[in-house]
């Protein structure tokens, strides 16, 4: 007897799934101990199942929900519709009505994970999600199985592929945000409405996951500080070259002594550090730890195939773990109580951007300002002036935030500096 | 009641496992949902026992392996001795007694794991070495849970850290061989004789155990063709530079047409390639597959605290599959009959070094015996002349092993050239 599954969504991942189901059906077949079959798949309306129809897809379709839910041979539903509503009440009513559940809908988890959680744990049915978080890399079920021994320090990850093929151009090829925007949007890796690639809120979202599978913290959205490459200009990419650095946006997630700090930032990194040469729509995700030291995780971040990679695995581990009689075995087991960091405990040395005006005793009052709050200067450089200001670029030894926040007001109130930019840059 | 572990060995990797076992309690105790406890360690002699007590270690020191094979209330024994024997006759006499294994030691697993697997099933206890390969990077259970749903069709590795390490400072550094080889010697690295290392044994032992579980294939460690790196000279590292390459020893595992083929070689890898910016002794395994693309996994190959996670975390799936009673279940499922490659599909681009007369028609005569095998160049450099004899640097189309066999036959025919290296090239 076969086990069968409920599809919500047929776009380009959903179809993948019965690619893989068919080209690796030995191997499945030995890894599932079960056959799996695709029993019913939802589709927005009839136009939409007869055009699937008409291409040759020859499935189930169904246009109302309650034909997979009230369907008690559908034993796993896989959630492919993307965005909160209505996944998350359909996701709601599938774990209710005892079914397992596979998805890769990030910003769902991301918002509503713990409750969903919940849910899945109180009817003792399995919710599965490694396609979530860096679409074709293994990390969730990494984090969960091969570093239950050890313990996890930091993550950074280059998350988001839009923004990371954005900024890999703007690096190698010297484009401005502007037309690496446009270039993104022409190849269909942005959207009409770039917003949360651009702006950190993607990868924010996958911090949001990545916290609880390597930190066991469950932190809030909004527990995560987010800022994004739209204020990066030509000028910051040529300094940090020259300096020795190439700029990501950055995932850092990190627990101090008094909790757990996450962000999403544009990041200088050392240019042999392994992350800087993840280029393109590539996804990594770099991981320091006790046991392992450093290890690093690296492919695509998104795409039909991988996606459904990532997916078709989660459904076999289900088909299994039924076989098995495993199935209340949560996703990631590991939790803590969660804490979050103070502000004084998050440190990194930071690069900033002025502009002030060129003349006698500008950089004396800005060595001034940054004394005043105990930061110390580890290079300075002083760029062309075009008559009357000059740039200058500071990059300091380590920092806590309560200080770059003490200190960017201190710029903010004197008159003579324009703070054009801050930016994290990791160390060596 | 805490499940009972006996250590075969107390070196450095063996003292790692207290070290995380404390450190992780809670994750672990959450994991594993029992107690793990260190009930017995197996020592050389009385001599050991003493200086381990000396140094504070505080267990229960053996010095007859009985102790630990005889002791009902061991469930697990961890061997960490290493080499062949006695370990092979440890870990088959502790299957036999129904105990599950854990071990890291690659040479073994290459050359008898067929024999170790079937013991282990014939008495239903568990055999895991996910340390066996690349030390701290989790390749082995990535590619047996995430790779589930996914067909791989090459495995490309670093995977010695030593001949890496010799490798990253002949690229970077411009050192000899022989100077590379010095230093990590006096760096512990290597070993006094480092022929393991550098000839691409351990590597070999490594891609026989890849080849199980990206493969589903049991691979004889003899087929396992196998070059190191003794034989690179400062002008195939300057030349590989010149031509936009990264010279490293890469294990490749691919499946073609016919079959299976591995082999272990110095390798030219472009300088994009995510393997060419894997430096010192890091390792990374680098997959292809019909799903996910392209994916890398990098990390310490060895290592005190790497290795004893990755040690730990095999031990920690043990005593969760006792609880879940699911312990029959194989490290790697994966299996399909063997066929290895005809060696007329096992095609790449090669390099080929060739010292030759420094004389009209030389390079005509060159191109027509290459011509003659069906070889195209891809680029071809003429190296200063000494003003007898001049170098000539070839780099092929892809060609394949038959056509590699019989350009090299006509070669060493040819009475005008000298056939210093060839290598293979990995192609955009």
């Amino acid at each position: 007897m076969s086990v069968k599954i409920g599809l919500l969504g047929f776009g380009t991942v959903a179809s993948g799934i019965p690619f893989l189901l068919k080209e690796n059906a030995e191997k499945i077949q030995q890894a599932a101990q079960d056959e799996i079959e695709i029993a019913k798949v939802l589709v927005r309306d009839d136009a939409e199942k007869a055009r699937l129809e008409a291409a040759g897809h020859n499935y189930h379709f169904v246009t109302n929900v309650d034909e997979i839910l009230a369907d008690n041979e559908i034993q796993i539903v896989v959630e492919l519709m993307g965005r909160i509503e209505p996944a998350k009440t359909f996701i709601s009513r599938a774990l209710e009505a005892g079914k397992h559940v596979v998805t890769a809908n990030k910003d769902l988890l991301a918002v509503h994970g713990s409750e969903l959680r919940s849910l899945a744990e109180k009817h003792g049915v399995a919710l599965y999600y490694e396609a979530a978080v860096a679409g074709g890399i293994p990390i969730l079920r990494t984090l969960s199985n091969s570093f239950v021994s050890d313990k996890v320090t930091r993550i950074l990850g280059v998350l988001n592929g839009t923004s990371n093929f954005m900024m890999t151009k703007m690096v190698d090829e010297g484009w401005t945000y502007e037309e690496a925007l446009k270039t993104a949007q022409e190849l269909g890796y942005a959207e009409s409405d770039p917003t949360n690639d651009v702006e950190g809120i993607d990868a924010a979202y996958k911090a949001v996951i990545l916290s609880q599978f390597g930190f066991g913290m469950t932190i809030d959205f909004d527990h995560v500080e987010h800022k994004g490459i739209s204020g990066i200009s030509p000028e910051d990419v040529a300094v940090a070259q020259e300096l020795g650095y190439v700029i990501k946006l950055v995932g850092d997630i990190r627990e101090t002594a008094s909790g757990l700090s996450a962000e999403v930032s544009p990041t200088f990194l050392p240019k042999n550090h392994p992350l800087a040469s993840v280029n393109g729509v590539m996804n990594a995700v770099f991981v320091e730890s006790i046991g392992i030291g450093q290890s690093m995780y690296y492919g695509p971040g998104a795409g039909q195939k991988p996606t459904a990679a990532s997916v078709t695995a989660d459904i076999i581990r289900i088909v299994r773990r039924l076989k098995d009689k495993t199935i209340g075995k949560a996703f990631n087991e590991f939790s803590r109580p969660l804490q979050l960091a103070a502000p004084a405990d998050v440190r990194s040395e930071y690069y900033f951007s002025i502009v002030a005006p060129d003349k006698n005793g500008t950089l004396l009052q800005l060595a001034e300002i940054f004394n005043a709050e105990e930061i110390s200067f580890k290079q300075i450089l002083q760029q062309a002036s075009d008559g009357t200001q000059a740039r200058l670029v500071v990059v300091t030894h380590s920092m806590n935030k309560t200080q770059l926040e003490n200190v960017t007001a201190k710029l903010a109130e004197a008159t003579d500096f324009t703070l054009q930019n801050t930016f994290k840059v990791l160390g060596e």
